[in-house]
């Protein structure tokens, strides 16, 4: 492992692609308006870590790119999806995110909830094109990997949990359950997801779900970190607004050094997972592990 | 085709079958009561015309029959959670369906927005087990159907359109392209998910599709009709909405007779392409038609 690889060029590259794909596959002419808000809901927005994590995964164990592209944008679809749903105001009553007015703001609430409903149903059938040259077993994979992640036992689980925690005192446990299911399934899902594209065989399997897993809380940690240390124009969402609504926070939990600290040995755990994995090239895995321990925003 | 062809024993044992594959594969034990959401938006209600259609067409073909009972409770869970999301304040705002009162009367707004994104992952799991007995390419090809059917293109499309057109003065073109989307699109994913359990060949395969366009109209007809003539607990719903909320309706504009004769001209377009399959025994699937068209409820 060259200590010299260059995450930004390989970064810039594959968001290109991404963009690209994601404006190429969110239809602008669905019915009523809907493209419009479904197009407002997924472009220029969103560090698309989801994305990059599968498509490095992909190529780390010499998946199929065409296949990986696709699981790349589900998976975004998914998350962008979920941040409409979650801004909405009976779920967190967001107004800002990425710097932008939220989708119900801007289309109205009835437009948010559809646009939302309509992307969950966009990812998986981009998971599933009429096209041989990728394998049916590859297909069917990757809907199980994705169905999984984001469903009861997943993400939508995990708000599920956040929503009926807001003024519970969770312990370390709890809250480690909640985001191991609200963010950390659909990040760890992104790695598996990536991997699904190729062969990597069972041991190489689970070291990138350990990977995916560490990687998962260490980004939430550093999330609740960032949403009491940045300002909101960093963060292109509303800083402070888990103390103002009394959520549970690592950094309500733990303080803002031990967390800052839990995520760093999390960062580690990731890249010992990787070092184990015996995978050729997780440099780009590694260096994106990185990155989400020592993002801004 | 014997003309003693009992639908009702037919149906029970259908009906059996898919209430208690939806009891075990919708989970009781879903996070912080999202499962009981889940459940209540799915268990003992509704008509399961939708998994029937499936059943019907699966056996019409002698497709695999654990494929064809995953099929039936995938679009029955994307029907629960299109009603769920549907009933909402932001979207119809109704409060009683199936004669109890709506998910979110019951559990809250966000609860019934997370329960519906739930049972919409859950629909696409359930197409993707590890079951080595189903093709890889039966459940792809299952998941490509129904995202397809319920998405920007289908479904969720249709709401757009309906959403969109309250108050407008569709003309009939236009309102049948609103509910070719809207109930249609998933009444024809029926048929097909249930062709698709096996292997019907192009021809007859276009002629379950013919079938399913006709019911899918005919159904949407209907339910027109009985929004003005039923009562709401008939209909186990509030009757009358429409006309209340000024929405365009088959009765709106071509009056209850002819929107009647309407729904009979499709029930036979859709025995024509039946008989015009070429397959053994289509029974079921008239019996299903001549239901659609007949229901009170």
């Amino acid at each position: 492992m060259s200590p010299a690889f260059a995450l930004h060029p390989w970064m810039a590259e594959r968001l290109d692609r991404v963009e690209q794909a994601l404006s190429q596959w969110v239809p602008a002419d669905a019915p009523a308006g809907l493209g419009e808000a479904m197009r407002y809901a997924v472009l220029d927005g969103g560090k698309r870590l989801r994305p990059l994590l599968v498509l490095a995964a992909a190529e780390a164990v010499g998946g199929h790119g065409g296949a990986a592209l696709r699981a790349a944008c589900a998976v975004e679809l998914i998350h962008a999806y979920s941040l409409v749903h979650d801004d909405m105001p009976c779920m967190d009553d967001d107004v800002l995110r990425r710097g932008k007015p939220t989708v119900h703001v801007r289309f109205g609430e009835a437009a948010a909830l559809l646009a939302g409903d309509a992307l969950q149903a966009l990812a998986f059938e981009l998971l599933v094109p009429q096209d041989a040259s990728i394998a049916d077993a590859v297909q069917a994979r990757l809907c199980r990997l994705l169905a999984r992640a984001a469903g009861h036992d997943g993400m939508a689980g995990g708000q599920a949990i956040d929503l009926a925690s807001v003024g519970l005192a969770l312990d370390e446990q709890q809250l480690r359950t909640m985001h191991r299911l609200k963010t950390g399934a659909l990040l760890r899902g992104s790695v598996l997801m990536g991997a699904a594209c190729g062969e990597p065989g069972p041991a190489a399997t689970a070291a990138l779900g350990r990977y995916g897993d560490a990687i998962g809380l260490a980004f939430q940690v550093v999330d609740d970190v960032l949403d009491v240390t940045a300002d909101s124009a960093t963060l292109g969402k509303t800083a402070g607004k888990d103390a103002e609504q009394d959520k549970p926070t690592y950094v309500s939990l733990m303080g803002l050094e031990r967390a800052r600290a839990h995520a760093a040995d999390l960062r580690d755990e990731a890249l010992s997972a990787l070092a184990a994995s015996g995978l050729a090239d997780t440099r780009a895995l590694a260096a994106l592990a990185r990155m989400v321990v020592d993002r801004d925003n």
